[in-house]
């Protein structure tokens, strides 16, 4: 294990954080929050030279990493960052106890959007814009950002790519490492600053427009008001639903329509699954909720922005649906595990491993009828490799058994069942809102300091996709040979 | 296809179940119930004319079967044995309506335990006699039954007892399935008489006895009183404790100890795996409920039997435990999806599946760890094949899959979230009671029509394990090469 070369790549990401934590601190100098601009400042400044010295110290050593060691400098950065974001939260008195600012700033990071607060509106300017903002470093990822901007002199970051970015499959665009980061972080950013010009263009504030395009960018979901996005404008709700679902598309195909590829693009197996789900679910809960609102129109934009909320792993909403009738809720608890498109900033199983877990349990079915064919499953018009199948059910076990080790964990926590079995798997699949307590005008901040940490756990290995948290925290991966 | 095979062998079923149901005839005549004698010995004779009928217009046809032909027939048998099997609950007026009792026939045979009666006392004794005993029929199977009896020519049954018996790895005990399906019955037999004694000495009646060791023996859960054996005597729940949790332990190992080999079978690592969940949960349970009884016998008395009643997917019940803390309604809710040993008569995805499928977890992360090596999942002691591997990996997909198309079936029934999940789960893996309006005390009547069709065929796909159902069911398995 290249313990150095771990430091040195996690001490990167903190001085990182400590650039991006200047921002909090710009917006608060605007609102004349000076105090809190002070403690963002402060905060950065800790940030940056608790990284650089350890970006110092590791000056000299190997440069070479392999997969393990990708994996572990991702838990890692994750963490620090984590335990550095919250920091400013309890320091400016936003969030009084530590053990809350850690959760929501795991929660943010890992653009979950479940929250401890009772009350936006007694945060700062500064802490409601960095809390948005931590949805959108963790969206796209910190590492894919710092490989964007810092140069890769042997091109061994491939292995803290793939540990970073969701989903089954993730490959290099492009050959060089750093020209695929670079790419995805320009769609992204693109993309984010479009949805801020259409919220503009709706009569949100600069302020609000930014929060709210960092929440859907990384599909997150944090907002600044009590009912989410239920006050906003249709215009506004409409312009949110279809931004959250384009950040829940995998980001190669917005570089294969950037380079002209259209059709390549629009015959993506996994788009198209992902656009009926969305079509489909929309469809059944709008007729299901028709009742309750005045009309078709009304019906239609609920079902849609919820559906897209879920299934992006969002998290806004426009709607109590704890209220709405049993089917649609079942939908949304079944869309909980889903999950947007691989290559995404969305969390979930991803819609490319269900669809695979789908076509894999056909294709036991063909064994079983004709023991001796040989039949691959086929995804994306190519046979799957053995390999990924094998590797996107084997993730599906042993996602299944630590969502069961959450749910024993946070267990006997004094809720109801609904609440915490939906809490266990909202949080794991970075969704953020569940059902009753914890529903999309509840709250996490009843939990107990346990389930917190138990529950960013589980946001964490949700968001890193398992892997790199449980290979860490393995003693076997840190055993000499 | 062979289809005359197919109705051939499900013919011989119907004709058996036709014999089988002249005891609750007899047991209606012991209790001076003549209509319902009647009855009894009316639908046996119907059944058995019917039956016979298949056998004699497919006398002239190819014995030859393959997997294929294994599948379909179980699953059409067990079909038949369900839609006659009802009949006399509706003729007897046990049951008015034809749908519930096709649900409890379904329920009693599939060994699930679920009812959707209000009150037990209203029912005719032949009435109770013949549900307990369904599952008596169904925990072992009756193909096996079958398999027991009628010689087989060409030793192709296997096909169908791999079809019938539950577990990933099914293999003949002896090298004749005839004399394995003997040996699986001598066992059954022997040891439900073993617990008619123990309940005859506690005090039970005859009646009493026989109907909660049918009960019992196929881990089906089917009582006589409303407070299932919460008012029988300690001594009577710690029998029934100790027969559900010997009911659920693989076969094999009971032949194992037959033949002398005692050792071989107690270090079976299901086994052992099995004793630690009962044992830690047992104890885990015990203190958590330790303020709501008297002392810690009684605790552990009441966390014993609830554990080894969900486990083993029996679904007896001696306390309301929806009203124990949340953690312990936290496991309950866990254990549902785990039931018994492959080669029990208890349903879920059994011990070894789980086991399989947390070393598969285990082995995946030793694959990226060390991306080159070659590492087996080892099980039992030896290294388990890829083939049976990969057959549990898909089986739980395909699982998890179903369950979730059962949840979104029923999920537009009126009843809170924790009730149309719970019941979902239940019925699927054949335990019984779920929690909310289906806990142990409560039950499937409020179910709509639609819906107790559903969990039916959750409850067939569950017991026979998926793939008879689905593929029975699947266009192409009917489509001619």
């Amino acid at each position: 294990m290249n313990h150095k070369m771990i430091l040195r790549t996690a001490g990167r990401i903190v001085a990182l954080e400590g650039a991006l934590l200047l921002l909090p601190a710009l917006c608060a100098l605007f609102y004349r929050e000076w105090t809190v601009a002070l403690v963002y400042v402060g905060v950065a400044a800790l940030a940056a030279v608790f990284g650089l010295l350890l970006v110092f110290l590791t000056r000299r050593c190997d440069r070479t990493i392999y997969a393990k060691e990708g994996f572990v400098t991702v838990a890692l950065a994750w963490i620090l960052l984590s335990v550095f974001g919250a920091a400013p939260f309890v320091l400016t008195g936003d969030i009084p106890a530590y053990h809350d600012a850690f959760f929501e700033t795991v929660s943010g990071l890992t653009t979950t959007g479940a929250s401890i607060l009772p009350d936006l509106t007694a945060l700062s300017r500064g802490g409601l814009f960095w809390r948005s903002f931590t949805h959108w470093i963790g969206g796209m990822g910190v590492l894919v950002l710092m490989m964007a901007i810092v140069p890769d002199a042997n091109g061994r970051s491939i292995h803290i790519m793939r540990a970073e970015m969701p989903g089954p499959v993730v490959d290099k665009i492009v050959p060089r490492v750093r020209d695929t980061a670079k790419i995805l972080y320009f769609i992204y950013i693109g993309l984010t600053l479009a949805e801020v010009v259409f919220l503009l263009a709706g009569g949100m504030t600069l302020f609000e427009a930014l929060v709210h395009a960092f929440g859907t960018a990384g599909t997150g979901g944090f907002g600044i008001r009590g009912d989410s996005i239920g006050s906003y404008s249709p215009y506004l709700q409409w312009v949110i639903t279809a931004f959250m679902l384009l950040f829940g598309v995998n980001f190669n195909l917005y570089y294969l329509i950037l380079i002209g590829r259209f059709r390549s693009a629009i015959r993506s197996e996994e788009l198209r699954i992902y656009g009926t789900l969305v079509v489909i679910l929309t469809g059944v809960i709008a007729w299901n909720i028709r009742p309750l609102f005045s009309g078709a129109g009304e019906a239609i934009r609920q079902a849609a922005f919820q559906v897209a909320s879920i299934l992006t792993t969002t998290g806004y909403a426009t709607a109590d649906f704890n209220l709405w009738p049993n089917l649609s809720r079942m939908i949304l608890f079944l869309l909980l595990f889903v999950g947007g498109c691989a290559g995404s900033t969305a969390g979930g199983l991803k819609v490319a491993r269900v669809g695979i877990l789908v076509k894999t349990a056909g294709k036991e079915l063909n064994r079983l009828r004709h023991p001796r064919s040989v039949n691959a499953v086929r995804f994306e018009g190519k046979p799957l490799s053995e390999e990924t199948r094998t590797g996107v059910v084997n993730y599906f076990a042993l996602y299944a058994i630590l969502l069961a080790a959450v749910l024993l964990l946070i267990g006997g926590e004094p809720f109801d069942m609904e609440t915490n079995i939906s809490a266990a798997i909202s949080c794991f699949n970075n969704v953020g809102p569940g059902f009753s307590a914890v529903g999309p005008m509840g709250g996490y901040g009843g939990y107990s300091v346990w389930a917190k940490m138990v529950l960013s756990a589980a946001m964490l290995l949700g968001r890193l996709e398992i892997y790199p948290i449980v290979l860490s925290v393995s003693p076997s991966t840190w055993r000499k040979k």
